[in-house]
């Protein structure tokens, strides 16, 4: 969608949000509706080519609107994530469908995501322990509890053991950054003799750092093997599983029991819509409702009725599957992919660029959209770019530490980016090397 | 603002968006501004009368605009929640202020801000047992600790401890739903004698059963002297605290830890926005980031520098703030404070309807918005009674349960509601009842 048709588009949606208002006393103050209306109205899969935005705003009266807030907020989400879930060939498990025991939800944020994996992981290991062993209480299960991550992972994983009152170790990566079958073996080992209890581990796909990918293949069965919740946690990568070309990243994912990603990062849903899929949503309601068994007499674990206050911490909710609606429609499927792709093309047209410059170096294989790279010579001499290039403010790099080593990272974002803005960052990146070696150093 | 305007105003806005989004490879990438910015270029409390739409949108240009996404979206926010505070005449030590250790923080929802607080007083109690005896383990700690609230506070109470790993108990409330200084002392010192651990209390101010009010006056001191963190959710009845003449409900606030209420309920903002202040925030941050120290070196305890994701359980925000500055300049205080009297007079107009005929009769005192009412006769009756005004689909009605009674709940909430529905609301109510009456019972 253009400029000119936004403004027109725009400019419609205030008259249908000032229409609705003027005539919402002609409205029912509840729907009609049977639950599970929701999902036969709508096709099983996203549409390959884009949709016409008439047909998208006059399905919003047709379908949405009926079913008012609820039960269309829960309905459209339930299947906006199964839609979701097979653009990226997520396994059947992780589906809702018509009586499906998985299913998505959308979070806030991958944090909130990790979070709510892990306190169910833990309601799921603290059940089963005092089902074997009643005399047990809980603060004597949580002293013992630990949960694992490289130690690549994102800081809020970290966080997430602090909230939920358990430990976490980090597991040292491989030289490719990736956490592995070797390192995961032996902390767990150690820990078991110790007396502890493993229950959660948390694999990074396409980590902040520097976008490397633990590897599901070897660290899955060890999870499923030792009873382990494994919770994936492919915050920015996970869009780009929607490319054929790409999945294989995600290869593994049938050992784990949460899936989580952002469109928000990179697949052009407006912040904030993380989403999150659990194989069996009664371990995620287990955590946040405190008798499951009265669930069950209400069908929550089937299709048909889906109560999401339980999968999430707050109660409340927006109606965030509305913009997964909107963008899926209005780019199809080869929309989206086109766009991952051309971001990804675009990093490797600056990784060819610093390649062809023998004053730097490429310090991790470049994957997505993201190119860790530095001057060859002294982490000082790499914090004095930086400060360069950012106090100049034509472009933004955030660092980070790779090992020892201080490295700037470029990283394709914008939804309107082109080459020329890659070749333009570039020369001013070269540049500003170039005045910056200049400089005698003291 | 009417539907016209609406329509002039919203269409403004989406040409806004996209003249921005055309010119953005205008803008730096990155703000001049320094940190404080904010604060000395708007008002230091929220306008009386409305400003002017114009003066609004050339302000986002002005003084958003230069501070970009961050630090624009943190200092507002900070600022936002003083004009609300002050707004509330809530304690100064609940504001951030230039320099204060207070300040107010933008949650999803009431039951977030209630789970962070009960982190924050885990957390803090737990340090302390520990500095006390360092051999104590933070499992042998949380297996003691107990937190309390009113047998009328919200599940999301109960939720928060199940989520934070603590036991929750239920204090009987009084004649007029109200938790007491009796019986939670009673239930402290029985706790206390069993060696559990009083350490978080909540206090409900208009609770969602029959809008009644804890005890402020008698369980804030009790708090105190017992070192208990009290946190205060007024979910639904804060927003009436910004009237003098409801301000006394708000006493004894002075006595407590966090305070949580809900504008996106009755102030005119839209979902989400749940407004939590505390006094110390040193104690939020201190549960959800590793290293309290650290952040001092930075700071971060000063009213300069906030870093609001130590503040919640996402770490990700939105910029939520633009919409309370919105909502503020446009109604102006005394527009909000008119907005609360209408609905509040409107409740009592209903009152008086019900109070006229002899058939039903009032549950609980009308203090804000919500009428607790019921035919005089059986649960049954008035179960049929509800079953018969939903399904027609009229107006919409939730029950609740005050002890042993069936109880019908009228709620106003309806931004746009006039005398001429409640009164149409009423006469619908009294017919279904009158043909309720003439059926013959089995």
């Amino acid at each position: 969608m253009d400029s000119a048709e936004f403004r027109r588009r725009g400019k419609e949606m205030v008259d249908f949000v000032a229409d609705y208002l003027e005539g919402i006393e002609g409205r029912q103050v509840y729907p009609d509706v049977e639950p599970g209306y929701l999902r036969p109205l709508i096709p099983t899969t996203a549409p390959e080519e884009p949709d016409m935005f008439e047909d998208i705003i006059s399905d919003v009266e047709k379908i949405i609107m009926p079913g008012a807030a609820s039960p269309a907020c829960t309905e459209l989400e339930t299947v906006m994530m199964d839609w979701l879930g097979k653009m990226l060939k997520l396994p059947e498990a992780f589906l809702a469908g018509q009586v499906g025991e998985g299913g998505g939800v959308i979070q806030g944020s991958a944090s909130e995501a990790t979070l709510v994996a892990l306190l169910a992981a833990r309601t799921k290991v603290t059940r089963r322990l005092q089902a074997a062993s009643p005399g047990l209480t809980q603060g004597a299960i949580m002293e013992k509890l630990v949960a694992y991550s490289s130690d690549q992972a994102h800081s809020s994983v970290e966080r997430a053991g602090l909230i939920g009152g358990v430990k976490l170790k980090a597991i040292p990566s491989d030289g490719k950054f990736a956490m592995r079958a070797s390192a995961l073996q032996e902390a767990l080992e150690r820990d078991k003799a110790e007396g502890l209890i493993p229950f959660f581990v948390v694999a990074t796909l396409g980590t902040t750092s520097c976008c490397s990918f633990d590897n599901l293949l070897e660290v899955g069965p060890i999870c499923n093997k030792e009873d382990m919740w494994l919770h994936i946690d492919a915050a920015y990568a996970g869009s780009s599983f929607i490319c054929p070309e790409f999945r294989h990243l995600l290869n593994g994912v049938e050992f784990a029991d949460s899936f989580n990603f952002n469109p928000h990062k990179w697949l052009l849903v407006n912040f904030d819509c993380s989403a999150m899929w659990v194989k069996k949503r009664t371990d995620l309601i287990g955590a946040f409702k405190l008798d499951p068994l009265y669930l069950k007499h209400n069908h929550q674990d089937s299709g048909l009725i889906t109560d999401y206050r339980h999968w999430q911490l707050p109660l409340g909710r927006r109606f965030r599957s509305l913009k997964m609606w909107f963008v899926f429609r209005m780019y199809g499927v080869k929309g989206l992919q086109a766009y991952i792709r051309k971001h990804v093309r675009l990093a490797h047209e600056f990784e060819r660029l610093v390649q062809q410059d023998p004053r730097f170096e490429i310090c991790t294989e470049v994957t997505l959209g993201l190119v860790c790279f530095r001057l060859k010579g002294s982490n000082r001499l790499n914090e004095e770019l930086l400060e360069r290039i950012n106090s100049a403010k034509k472009i933004h790099l955030v660092p980070c530490h790779l090992r020892d080593k201080f490295v700037l990272r470029f990283a394709i974002c914008a939804r309107t980016v082109e080459s020329a803005h890659v070749q333009l960052a570039w020369k001013h990146v070269a540049q500003l090397a170039t005045s910056l070696l200049a400089t005698p150093r003291d």
